[in-house]
């Protein structure tokens, strides 16, 4: 495939998979559905943007894709791979965070950028939960681990490393959440990786949505809801001090808010807040400052 | 008087400083007092946190002081001007977020800093209303251009662009606040910059406090409380994105939720959110659009 044919697929399979995972999304939710936003890029191109928010499972939910190209922007210039001064890039990038406490926020986002005649695939997925339950972080972990293993071009084992580095919070000496995957600049095999990266953008299905099915209907109260907008505002720390994509976004487009929909609805900073020592809250804590390997990286042996 | 005299000089006011604004803070307040965290640096020195959560007046005020002292960290070898490998500073920094809507949240710093055989000043204070009151404004940058037009060393007009162009969101396009004064490495007249200071750290207790006193008790409702919450999420967008001195205390400090303080209990960000046009809040965001030159820079003509 050229690598024109090869980004004119990609832009057509994240139209198709927002399509999906936005229906996907909706039947959970029942109470509402995606509002949409269609934005121009200034410098060319543009993007679609799906929002639900006030839902009753989903308090916000935003599902983006953008298809842009044009000069690279200045900021830009000494970070992006590849020569020359043209670039394009085509992903999809979506940030859930429901209105359960007991539900796990979630982050997934698969690009291919083009600078030159140098492209590269990126992306990957993970989970943020608030109260751990084991069991999820492990089914969570072996949809990518499951998926990785049916494409020799992936490395689960290296991307959920990858993941753990990325998604710290070194202020806090805490990871954002229990990890995933996470893969970037991976230039090589570009029509092998393709094929990996449809799987996995069509297994974040599988990978999420069961959880909230579980989990929307456990009970919870004002402890738990204050102890989610806490760890809401360490999302944001990280969202804002540290994620080299919100940066990128903020540099590159021309739509901040389709860029800071990644933002919960809420977030809140509490003077003191401290978790019970041996909590429920105290655990799920634990886990972020320890990484765990949830399942085995070989396939075979879980 | 010597560097050394200078220094500690600096260190005895800000505790001085400190107590005479929680003091005056918690004469408005009456609801609550402020709690108290002392706290060690790793690398040498340490802190004086002062915090008031849950006021009827304030919903979050924090009034911190530092003395710390030690290696430059490397992350900052780059950044801080002087030579050498040791460094020290001393300051006090606040910031207070109130209950009412209509009350606006400010900040104020004032501090020393020394590399080596370099030292100099830097601080500043800014206002953030959610809802203008014009003769607000116009008091809050009176006072600084009186304390100012007191010390020949200060320059009101310099160092009001000075804030405006330092407190601004690029992304949004907006100012965070109306603005004050900013002034940041003066290391010439040290002796002069120390009296200013001094007047100046003083001067914060009546630029801020007359406002808060005469607009406690105006009325708001579930609209003015959205729209507080929405622009403290600007607040925090500043803060985490583009605030030197909160990415200084990150790589430096040992304690980040003193540094964190600044953020406020609760902040939002709706998706689609818009004011009315026309609108007060409207006529509020234009001000931090396009700065306004509030009180003549020369203050015989005021």
């Amino acid at each position: 495939m050229s690598d024109g044919a090869l980004f004119n697929a990609v832009a057509d399979f994240i139209a198709d998979l927002q399509d999906r995972i936005c229906a996907a999304v909706e039947d959970v939710e029942r109470g509402v559905t995606f509002g949409e936003q269609i934005w121009k890029r200034p410098g060319g191109g543009g993007g679609r943007s799906r929002v639900i928010q006030g839902g009753s499972v989903f308090e916000k939910a935003g599902v983006n894709t953008s298809v842009v190209h044009g000069t690279v922007p200045t900021q830009l210039a000494g970070e992006l791979p590849g020569g020359g001064d043209t670039f394009r890039a085509a992903g999809i990038s979506l940030v859930i965070h429901p209105v359960s406490p007991m539900v796990p926020t979630v982050h997934a986002n698969f690009r291919r950028i083009e600078r030159g005649g140098h492209g590269w695939f990126g992306g990957g997925a993970d989970l943020t939960p608030n109260y751990l339950y084991e069991e999820d972080a492990v089914h969570f972990h072996r949809v990518w681990r499951d998926v990785c293993a049916r494409h020799p071009v992936a490395d689960y084992a290296a991307w959920k490393q990858w993941c753990d580095d990325y998604f710290y919070i070194p202020h806090r000496g805490e990871h954002r959440g229990i990890g995933g995957i996470f893969f970037d600049h991976v230039s090589d095999a570009p029509e092998e990786m393709w094929a990996f990266v449809q799987d996995a953008g069509t297994a974040f299905i599988d990978a999420y949505l069961p959880i909230v099915r579980r989990r929307a209907d456990e009970p919870w109260g004002e402890r738990e809801r204050t102890h989610q907008l806490v760890r809401r505002g360490r999302y944001v720390e990280f969202n804002l001090l540290y994620d080299r994509g919100t940066k990128f976004g903020l540099s590159s487009a021309g739509n901040p808010e389709s860029i800071l929909m990644s933002l919960p609805d809420t977030a809140r900073w509490i003077w003191g807040y401290k978790v019970e020592p041996g909590s429920w809250e105290e655990r799920s804590l634990d886990v972020l400052r320890k990484p765990r390997q949830w399942v085995a990286s070989d396939g075979e042996l879980a």
